[in-house]
């Protein structure tokens, strides 16, 4: 609800005075039986075997990037943190499983459980709100280099690891699911309003006001908290505001226009002027004046005014005259905006400044120069400065289409509301994340599926990012953990897909590791990022990105490779499965 | 985890013992700041006005059935009572606005704040598990019937109130959010659900297992439970086990199958046989002999056997005996089902029934023939009858169009498990429910905008179903509060979409009365329906329901009409705005 300020028209927004607080979740804890039952039953059939204690590795990424893009972001770390650290079964919950597992499970296995903790777990990740990629789709480096072989099957089940968690066979194991549900929403919906923010511009401010539409509370919640990161600035969502420190923002529904029929009920009636040096001024009488010089002004018959909006805007100009931002369009755009220009030009005589106005149907474009035009002219014929810099907002079902348009067609809207399309991502509802097995007490790991798309990469690793001379990131390594990083300046030789007997080779100019230790002996072990940092994060990630891996349509595919070695143990171990139907262990 | 019983092939199915426990929900409460800044900012602006107590009246409806189907299921109620039984501000909250809402704001109304609830709040419902409907689209009675006008903006706006929101102006405001929040997803997920369920038919049974890919926790228990209220028999979520009593069920992972790559990891070698008659028996001895009979039977070479995959089942078996059901396509069918035989018939030696297998890549119709003519042949060449039962479960990417294939494409599953279709909502991730003001102090208020679409009926409403002579619901009837209802037997003269001035009568066999009082004065008056019991209702309801209306694609509307009194007070309060530009209340 602030002013706004310079160059930047801010509608109601409010940031979280004395900068970011501590944040927390709607959840104390998310509850450890949040998981699949599945879980369950192998953990038994591990611990029966006696492998529960076999140190295990687990990675989680996903298989495509999201909505036909060239990038995704990832999110949702902090929260797969807070819930590694509180991991535990309470007596309700191992009494809950005793229910429901099979009556002959041995009563010392919910012992264990009841024992259990993420004291011998180690998670690597990518830092929260970094651009990642996921298998390229043939339109990238390589592809346009004309280089065959994508029928190559190591290849082709290229994808870049987001995360890693290496413990106890059976600790790792169950963490799956929570840690999936997580991650994979709170990337999406990052990525989705990553890609709004790149549509809109930076020109413009994006509110997300998608709550109600949401998969719940927390459903929400998450929305607004990962939109926010995104690119979004501000959300109507107060809670999240309270929880993560969000600006939020907002001022009045159509609910609030229709609820007022007559003049008689807009109560208080009068306003004292801002400087305070003159009596409570009639605001009505004040409005009745200027809607006969508006309605002149514009040629328009005051007689086909409607008097119950015009006591909603008033009651709302007196409650708020300094944050006055009506939704225009409950009955007709014509008619709201004679309303808003006689109250705003009131509240301007008093020395207030209106903030602007809300357009909620029909052809917001087209609206908006209409309504930008008369705010102009009012300007000009009563030589009301204040009217050249009011706020237009937008909002009705808008879709990110709807936002490229923003930035083809003519219009005058300064922000945008985003609900719907935002937080349900409907061009693609879910990212896919999986998490798959990769070592088993230091033996590499590998699904080898009749599907290519579901086999997987086996083996711990480090992933880099290699940067070109430029400046920009321009191919991520998948290498072997043990293998010794590539460096700065020195050729390396990698496989990405599509490439399998002929290696390419590059020389990066610079050299980042991806990922970071995150969390160990129950401990996090990096300082968790808050949204605002995040946002940060999100923001360098995206401008470091070439823009043609930017492009929201048929952007040019970034290019994840494996190492010589990674690509050889990939290899090996799919010879094994086809020569001898086992899985080979080089080590 | 139950055995299979008679004719209803369970999987791993585990009810909760000790029948319907009392339900939580994983949030403690709804935090009574999940709602939009702008209910804060108009609530203000009614206090200032001094109408915060007026008597006023919302609807919650949505506008379109979803899935383009001709029905949906109204859920989410018991949520939106417990969240209005607890809804009040904290400190904390009121403190949180104070620093959001401008700093104008008069210090008394953060007081009044921190004393709301909502004792004043009468709330009517439609039952959770009700089938209810939204405009019909043309293709209904009426439009059958070749009346004319579609052009009639009265008749245009007809939507079905599934809710009325009664109480002080700001409190009913300030509810909002939340109620869409809760009503929007659950409804949606429901309706989603018994859709997958009338493309499947009852034969089979449905699994869900959506978590990993829902909008956080939250979203993901919602999905559980709504999916489970709408059709579903069981899920993978324990959480949501724990919580609504939803049975739960589930075995293996691929990556327990993988994390095996060899027999010396068979632990522990030796199984009981099921009468406890022989000593401990090395079950791997055993499977290995099955494996060459079962090899020489199918004429496959036993090298070609997947040791790592053999040495899981054998783990998972010796650990669950009564309850085998392995995933056996993490390497390939073929092999996978050749150790699934050895080690099942190894186990049915011993007296155990094994449960079946999951298939959960490729085309699974073709698959579970293949898999089923060699479970026959196993049980045909070696006399053994637990192998005719077995069960064959499928998963991958199921969505409804799979659903709808399983019953035209010859196949033999038993149990589907479906995740991301499910509980994303892929189709249409959102329902688009809405909540408008009705009336303010006995006037009725009605929303007319120039989006035809987002105008309103207009009112305090009684909602009947009007039931045929089958006993089939033919046409649900909205009446002004106060006028009598229709009574079976004698003639109602109504409006439906499109008949704008040539009123239809028909002559219902039967009357029911829609919605009932679900709070008043603070308490809860109906008792809050179980999961189970809310599944129930949907049944019964669905069950009721013409199949006309219950067809996936292009069903026959289901016609929602006016009363006379209705029609007229909608027509007379549009024209009161086209003629005098201003809401004119017949009262």
């Amino acid at each position: 609800m602030a002013a706004p300020r310079g160059d930047t028209r801010a509608v109601g927004e409010r940031s979280i005075p004395g900068g970011v607080r501590m944040e927390r979740s709607i959840l104390d804890r998310v509850p450890s039986l949040l998981t699949d039952l599945y879980q369950f039953t192998m953990a038994y059939a591990y611990w029966r075997a006696g492998r529960h204690q076999d140190c295990a590795a687990f990675e989680l990424f996903f298989r495509q990037n999201p909505f036909g893009g060239g990038f995704a972001l990832f999110a949702g770390l902090s929260d797969c943190l807070n819930y590694i650290k509180t991991f535990h079964f309470t007596d309700e919950d191992v009494d809950f499983l005793r229910s429901v597992l099979p009556p002959a499970t041995d009563a010392a296995f919910f012992q264990y459980l009841r024992g259990l903790d993420c004291s011998g777990v180690t998670l690597r990740a990518v830092p929260e709100g970094t651009v990642v990629f996921a298998r390229v789709r043939g339109s990238g480096l390589w592809a346009r280099g004309g280089l065959k072989g994508q029928n190559c099957v190591v290849c082709n089940v290229l994808q870049e690891p987001l995360m890693e968690v290496a413990g106890p066979l059976v600790v790792v194991q169950l963490l799956e699911t929570s840690l999936l549900c997580l991650v994979n929403y709170a990337s999406l919906v990052c990525s989705n309003a990553a890609r709004f923010r790149l549509a809109s511009g930076h020109k413009r401010k994006l509110l997300e006001m998608g709550l109600r539409r949401a998969q719940g509370p927390d459903g929400g919640l998450t929305a607004s908290r990962y939109s926010y990161i995104g690119g979004f600035d501000m959300t109507s969502n107060v809670q999240a505001g309270l929880l993560f420190g969000v600006p939020v923002s907002g001022t009045m529904a159509h609910s609030y226009v229709t609820s007022f029929t007559s003049l008689e009920e807009a109560l208080p009636k009068t306003l004292v002027a801002v400087n305070g040096n003159r009596d409570a001024v009639d605001l009505i009488s004040l409005t009745k004046s200027w809607l006969g010089r508006v309605c002149k002004l514009l040629g328009a018959d005051p007689e086909k005014i409607h008097d119950g909006e015009l006591a909603a805007f008033l009651s709302y100009a007196i409650a708020y005259p300094k944050n006055f931002l009506p939704v225009i369009d409950s009955y007709s755009v014509t008619c709201g905006l004679l309303n808003f220009c006689a109250v705003a030009l009131a509240l301007c005589e008093l020395g207030y400044r209106p903030l602007g106005v809300r357009l909620d149907s029909g052809d917001l474009c087209k609206q908006s120069l209409d309504v930008r035009s008369v705010l102009r002219l009012c300007s000009e014929h009563f030589s009301i400065s204040a009217f050249d810099s009011l706020t237009i907002v937008g909002s009705n079902n808008i879709s990110e289409q709807t936002m490229v348009e923003l930035n083809t067609k003519e219009n005058e809207i300064d922000v945008v509301g985003v609900g719907t399309h935002l937080v349900t991502c409907t061009k693609q509802p879910s990212l896919g994340c999986v998490y798959k097995l990769v070592e088993v007490q230091g033996k590499p790991r590998m699904k080898i599926s009749e599907d290519p798309e579901k086999s997987t990469v086996p083996g711990r690793k480090a992933v880099y990012r290699l940067i070109d001379a430029d400046g920009y990131p321009f191919l991520d390594l998948l290498c072997l953990a043990l293998e010794s990083p590539p460096e700065a300046g020195r050729p390396v030789s990698c496989h990405p897909l599509g490439t399998c007997d002929t290696p390419l080779t590059v020389t990066p100019a610079e050299v980042t590791c991806l990922r970071q230790e995150m969390f160990t002996k129950g401990q996090v072990t990096q300082p968790l990022s808050s949204a605002a940092q995040s946002k940060e994060q999100v923001q360098q990630s995206l401008q470091k990105l070439h823009p043609r891996h930017k492009r929201l349509q048929e952007p040019d595919s970034y290019t994840v490779a494996l190492s010589e070695k990674l690509h050889m143990l990939a290899r090996d171990l799919r010879r094994g499965i086809t020569n001898k139907n086992n899985v080979v262990s080089p080590n």
